[in-house]
């Protein structure tokens, strides 16, 4: 997505080999009409698939995933991060790494919005080693529904999620790839 | 607005004498045609105040807020609860207790998003005890910017939040106005 990588070389900032900071846009601030293209690009890539529902993480991911879901007229379900796990019997959890805070939390979905029918896109704003993607995705399948495609608006591509969704045989469909990041520098996989 | 009372009628479930849960359309499953319908509320009737940014906070808010955002053409700035501090400097930061969970965090604004010129509407999902959206004001004026009036989905009238909001002399704007709940009753502002 051509505009999206404009705006990651214009006012992105690598701060290290794997931390890129796009919170003019994306994150902190952000840009509603750059999220509703966004969900135009899901949308077309994702829109003959039989989608029921489109799922997304707390909390950045919400902003671009609403806009999908208005798009494909579609019910967002927004997947929670809670510290602690929930013994009422009426949710499904799974335990998540989160590499950026070096610690743990229950992704949790109440059981009423999800059925075995269900056809998912998860949809998220960053893939880096893609553990908040495979616990959507785990959540899905332990509720018996299927994972019909991962969204995701910008790819670390030389971090390992990517290489995990794919032999997991999951359709990802990134609309920034990076390949390379150093201080000061932002490459885009080729 | 009569469609969202509707729906809180219809799918909101009250717990106790303070608990609305609205997770159907709003905070677990969104539903966007509805945040769509929101945001034009909310721009209809904030449109010729010269507003610059709109605030909300993470993250239920996020998704009506976007919704507002892009209809009025103007940048979306999710501020951010921390667990501690910041101590870098390039931060604004307020405590701010939350009351259902009965903790306290760190309201978070980066320094970048806010000048002295800015003119700033606040959008939050729920109104109860008014601590969030009046931690909110504080950052902004801390920068030294205005509050130029705060936009409420669903307001719990009978908690304390609506008069400290009001005793402060900003201009609130609730969409739906709840005078009494009680396990299974709920009841609107006449």
């Amino acid at each position: 997505m051509e505009i999206l990588c404009k705006r990651i070389l214009e006012e992105g900032r690598a701060l290290s080999s794997t931390v890129l900071k796009v919170d003019s846009f994306l994150n902190h601030q952000v840009d509603p009409k750059l999220m509703y293209e966004i969900g135009t690009d899901f949308k077309n890539y994702f829109k003959d698939r039989g989608i029921t529902k489109i799922f997304t993480i707390e909390s950045s991911g919400i902003a671009p995933t609403v806009m999908t879901a208005m798009q494909m007229d579609l019910p967002m379900i927004i997947l929670k991060k809670q510290r602690g796990k929930n013994l009422d019997g009426d949710v499904y959890q799974t335990t998540v790494h989160s590499f950026t805070k070096g610690s743990d939390y229950e992704l949790t979905l109440s059981k009423k919005y999800i059925t075995k029918e269900d056809n998912i896109l998860i949809i998220d704003d960053f893939l880096a080693n893609g553990e908040a993607a495979l616990g959507a995705a785990r959540l899905i399948e332990e509720a018996g529904a299927k994972v019909e495609g991962i969204g995701i608006v910008i790819e670390k591509s030389f971090q390992p999620g990517h290489d995990m969704i794919m032999s997991k045989g999951y359709d990802l469909f990134s609309l920034a790839r990076i390949s390379k990041l150093e201080e000061g520098l932002i490459e885009f996989v080729k």
